[in-house]
């Protein structure tokens, strides 16, 4: 038992395989910054690995804490009632497991207000 | 005719109406940063206006200009085949009104970068 951390990016998934690609990348830019961290990307649906199979494989890594980000924009039926069902199972599979999650990109200020800047400079003059 | 150019954050929407609260948030700012552009909120499906129905509106109102800014995270099916189609429904029923389209978040390296940094901070040390 390692007692490592893992940060599990979790986003939607859609049929196109070009959509996970900026996903792919948050993961890649974050994993490099933190050597300290597992980090991986999990999908609602479409894509592959889920939600569970890709904490299941964390557990079974050894990981004893895993933290959920939703790459969302905002909180819809998908984070109000898909997450914490899936949650609530996982957490039943693994009770060693401490799952948390953390809120959406449109709910933390600082991404909101990158997205409002950017917007600002890229509307026409 | 005014003239006007006209930023239209163009998002999802869902059944939930708390969904759309960081978009009016983002569209809030940018108005207030840009008092020289009316900027306008609409969604692909569940929430209203629907794209047609706000550009048609802009048009109405004398804008020339309009230009639909993706509050997606990512280049799937709805940005690929739903929204130009719209677009192109746009056009032939607005031959005059210049309509162009931004890409989404997520093939914004400035933006992918600051869901990054906000990861690499917010994840358990």
């Amino acid at each position: 038992m390692s007692g490592k951390s893992a940060l599990v990016l979790f986003a939607h998934g859609a049929r196109d395989a070009q959509w996970a690609q900026p996903f792919a990348t948050i993961r890649d830019e974050v994993a490099a910054a933190r050597p300290d961290l597992s980090v991986a990307l999990a999908f609602l649906e479409a894509m592959t690995p889920r939600l569970p199979e890709c904490i299941a494989a964390l557990a079974a890594a050894g990981h004893e804490r895993i933290v959920v980000a939703p790459i969302f924009l905002a909180l819809g039926g998908h984070l109000k009632e898909d997450l914490p069902r899936l949650v609530a199972d996982i957490r039943e599979r693994h009770p060693a497991l401490a799952v948390e999650v953390l809120p959406p990109v449109g709910e933390v200020p600082e991404l909101v207000r990158a997205i409002a800047r950017w917007l600002v400079n890229a509307a026409p003059r």
